[in-house]
């Protein structure tokens, strides 16, 4: 079986990140993978819904809940293009993910400047991956705003 | 005008928690009430909806900025049978609300075990009021699950 490799799925998050840029949202995309297959892949869409709930990573969640047929997401790993919030982590912990895979940090509203347990104990994190791609998408839709 | 108290808000609360626990989902209730007025009621359904994001405080705060026609929940307040877990502490920061009042502690999950500063600064939280009932519905639900 061809595996695909990190780049691969991250580039897909970017993706959605993308649309959700064109929609004008800030631009955050996930995809959530489960055997080497996107299973869920979500962007940002608090302000189409109206609904600080609907960040990309809850979105992506309760769809792979759905294709999984079950609440939990043991096996699954999330990629992510910005650092998910407490909230997001908090709903992550509750799913029990395998992995979470992330871009960029996010230096005023990312779950480790409130805590690293807020993840389940057991969920492997890495961080880094494509970082400067996710900067640059933010920027450019701060600038834009401005 | 009628001003009705934190116990019959809360009472509202429990009777969405006592729905979840007819549908046997763990009883959670939540009301959000602007102008004396309830605009959001909400149970826990992360059981029948098949979705660990589904928490009473979740539901209701999507609810809630569908009525009041704007994500934020600014002169809201969150009536909830027990005490938020992180990642709805979490969304209720992103949300703004004025107030959060919460029966019993959660000493398991319970986001002040992870960190006061979860909520939005502006936030007014208090805790306790028909704290018993809570806990005895709590009770009785994980007896009859053994």
């Amino acid at each position: 079986m061809l595996l695909y490799s990190d780049e691969y799925f991250m580039n897909e998050a970017f993706k959605e990140a993308r649309m959700a840029m064109s929609e004008d949202e800030i631009p955050i995309g996930a995809v959530i993978v489960f055997n080497n297959r996107i299973i869920a892949r979500a962007h940002n869409m608090t302000e189409k819904l109206n609904d600080v709930t609907a960040h990309a990573e809850m979105l992506a969640i309760t769809s792979a809940a759905s294709a999984m047929g079950g609440k939990y997401l043991r096996d699954c790993t999330l990629y992510v293009s910005l650092e998910p919030c407490p909230m997001c982590a908090g709903a992550l912990a509750w799913s029990q993910i395998s992995k979470i895979v992330y871009a960029a940090p996010d230096d005023k509203r990312g779950y480790h400047l409130f805590g690293e347990n807020l993840l389940h104990p057991k969920t492997i994190v890495e961080c880094g991956i494509m970082k400067e791609t996710s900067i640059e998408m933010m920027q450019e839709f701060f600038r834009k705003k401005r």
